[in-house]
């Protein structure tokens, strides 16, 4: 670790702020990186809005250009800095990096090539889950993190069922509505029959004969219990997380000389158990 | 149960394949059944499809008689191995397995009724209820059915009166509205009213006089104040479970020297089924 | 109470009948006259229906007459039997009694009124309250209301909250959007609000401008943070009672003589603090 | 504080009238203030709806002028009775209160100014948080924003999380279905996404090619699993603050006869302040 070479210090310092958010320059490194990120994001975005004033898809070209060049010298960095660089390409982040990189290099090179690689660019979005990790550092995302985590199980198998009651209602509705209602097919009725009992209720597709609509409303009145079950499993997961952080941190860990008695309140002097003074000095 | 003849033996191991879970041909049984089923599953819904190439259907087509002759073959080993057949035929899985298997016969005997038998074979799809015997093996599907049957009491009565009061705004939004904006009749106005109580919102039907989008808006905020309900019951009743999970655990594992009673409140000095004292050294 | 006269005591009994629930045949009485309403209330509902046979609505007639007389029979057997005519007369439910009652016979006396008195009936609906009187006997109705009545003061708070929240967010909508996107005027604004924020969304009218469907976003995201508040103070109202209802009945009430410790293990025969035997027989 | 200058004690007695809400009269000032601000809010809102008879909007301008007066009567008491005028005069109500009352006032000057300033008048809706002030003695308010303000760091992270889910599920819609569908550019995907992931569901734009349904029904799914984070959350602090109230009141309630100290550990034999012994018969 301790390579006294003075290639490698300056290398070990480049990581420590790209690589790592403990240190302030680290820190900050993350901060700059994301707002990048975001304006990137932002640029992505109105790209795909039609109709503003040119000059504003000129602005937008350049500042393409400056992040693509900022991107490419943040990618350079990682890969010199890393002491096994093929193992940062070929990893996840890496190749979204890359690939969020090169468009506009190679819409400069092959000019005709210009609107298949703008959807390449979204890829850039996918950067954003950095800031996850950065998200971190504020405290809470772990602790929510771990309460999904842990109820992960129980959300699965309450999804298959609620899966599998979806195969069932929207085959059945296929059954009953069938193409004249937009039920045009299974997929498409089970694709119906998602957004009824999540109740998002887009209505593009909706039952007009009085057996649909009577299905159509079971399935609704069952999607209102099932709803609870999600909340129910992540509520109780999280109240005993938040219980065991209390118990765990707000008793305190006296223990009496005496007779070993170790529950005592806070700010308790005397064991409550044998009358014997908890703090020796008094 | 322990007869001896050699017939009788392979049956028994032909049931224990096929009807119990509990050992690894058994296990493997059920995950390769499941697959057929769902293959059988998205078969069912791609048929639905219209406008995919014509190769495709003929695929399918082959495919389903695959499948039908595993499934008549997995209905005959059913059949032959348990003790008695008449049981199994007339079950609720018995009958699903049956009338999920003959429809290609029937349409290959009756040319013409193909058509009509394509909705039976969707039959196949509560064959998928099985996956639930299997998913129990997770571990988490059974604490799950524990919270929703223990709080089925509490949720009907919910329902219930969720079903009166859609009654009642139902007829008087069908007052106030009338057939102009879609409230054609009160059995729509009810199925109108219970989409919007449970919060799914087509829009198929909505208000238009200003007193309907009043009282439009009332059930709406009733719902939301409504929906908190189920909510609230399956998420005590889950934690109540969990507690108790906890509480039996959580238990001291103090156990009587004298009459081995195992269960002590924390604290306890003296068994309390033999009046023993639980520690020695007193 | 004891009024020895035989008429008095004919009186008593029709009243306990009609108006108790508690004896045998009060409690069957009611489930008579819960059939009949329910019955009542298809009625109307199918009423309300065009385009049926004709002689569906010949059968309904019919059966409207009979429905008729048993409530006319019903209402003088409750204003024989009572005390104080008068007050269950002028009570809520003797007015909705007499209402629901009358519009047949009134329709036959002014035949061209008919159509008029139809609505009149649909206030035969307010009875299926009477239900819930009923249903209190399955167990649970009671504490759901309690849960509800104990939160009501944080529900109405909360309500009047998202009302405010509804009022400011509708105005600037009818500012942004204005008359176009269906942004008619500052009621129907508010009226499109609470359909977002509660997440039904019907989609009658929606924001087409960019900054309306930017404020429609933000009001969106506001409604899932905010929709977590009354399932938390039921869910939290609901376990707060199911602890209590725990406390005050699983703990056994068994007292030592010897030490006159009080809590026990239900079944514990002997008391854990000092080995005495919990009963004396013994 | 005890300034005995007859002018200043008057000037006193108005700040306590206007500013607080301890006293009757101050309280009574408050209730009168909200039910003009209700009233003039009404009056807002029926000014925008179009087609009434015309002797209604006369009305309306004769109350606007009434209610105009008094709010001008109110300004100037406010402006009187404080101490130092500018801070209220700059303050955020000050200038709500400044630029809800003038509209009137500059459109009776200036004749033509009159539809642009009626926005303006709409600030006057930002009044209604004065509301909230009076509600607090309502009593539960508090507690509620008590809970919503403990939990205000994790919903910020879940709604972050969400957004970002948000933006990499609305770009991928955007290069499935494209502009055919409505989603014309990567922000109204967006909003699509939000308005699904929330399950409001408009319906206004809505997925049409079968991958683009497929990766909806996801995003619903998910939406599903993911509204009951912040639910969990809300009803996690709030039982925690309701078990907090609970502990602080349902502890034991001996109280040591030597050093007064009144909470104890159930159980505890010695005062844990002096070592007294609790009980004195022992």
């Amino acid at each position: 670790m301790k390579t006294t070479s003075k290639n490698s210090s300056w290398r070990e310092k480049l990581h420590e702020v790209i690589y790592e958010a403990d240190t302030p320059s680290g820190k900050a490194f993350d901060v700059v990186l994301l707002i990048i990120i975001f304006l990137s994001i932002i640029f992505v975005m109105l790209e795909s809005v039609k109709g503003l004033d040119p000059w504003i898809y000129e602005y937008m070209y350049v500042a393409e250009w400056i992040i693509t060049i900022l991107f490419s010298l943040e990618y350079i960095a990682r890969v010199i800095c890393i002491q096994k660089p093929t193992r940062y390409i070929f990893s996840f982040y890496g190749l979204i990096d890359f690939f969020s990189t090169i468009p506009l290099y190679v819409s400069f090179l092959l000019p005709g090539s210009g609107s298949a690689l703008i959807t390449v660019r979204a890829l850039r979005l996918l950067r954003v889950f950095r800031i996850l990790k950065v998200s971190r550092y504020i405290g809470e995302g772990d602790r929510l993190m771990q309460a999904l985590k842990d109820s992960r199980a129980k959300i699965s198998v309450f999804l298959f069922a609620v899966l599998i009651l979806c195969l069932i209602f929207g085959t059945a509705m296929y059954m009953i509505e069938g193409a004249e209602s937009g039920f045009t097919n299974i997929p498409v009725s089970l694709y119906w029959c998602i957004v009824t009992l999540t109740t998002v209720g887009f209505g593009d597709i909706h039952p007009i004969t009085p057996l649909g609509q009577f299905l159509a409303s079971v399935i609704m009145i069952l999607g209102y219990g099932v709803i609870a079950v999600p909340t129910g499993i992540v509520s109780a997961e999280y109240s005993k997380g938040e219980k065991n952080n209390e118990k765990s941190s707000s008793n305190n860990t006296q223990s009496c000389y005496h007779c070993h008695e170790s529950k005592h309140l806070d700010g308790a002097e005397y064991c409550h158990n044998c009358g014997y003074p908890l703090n020796r000095e008094k």
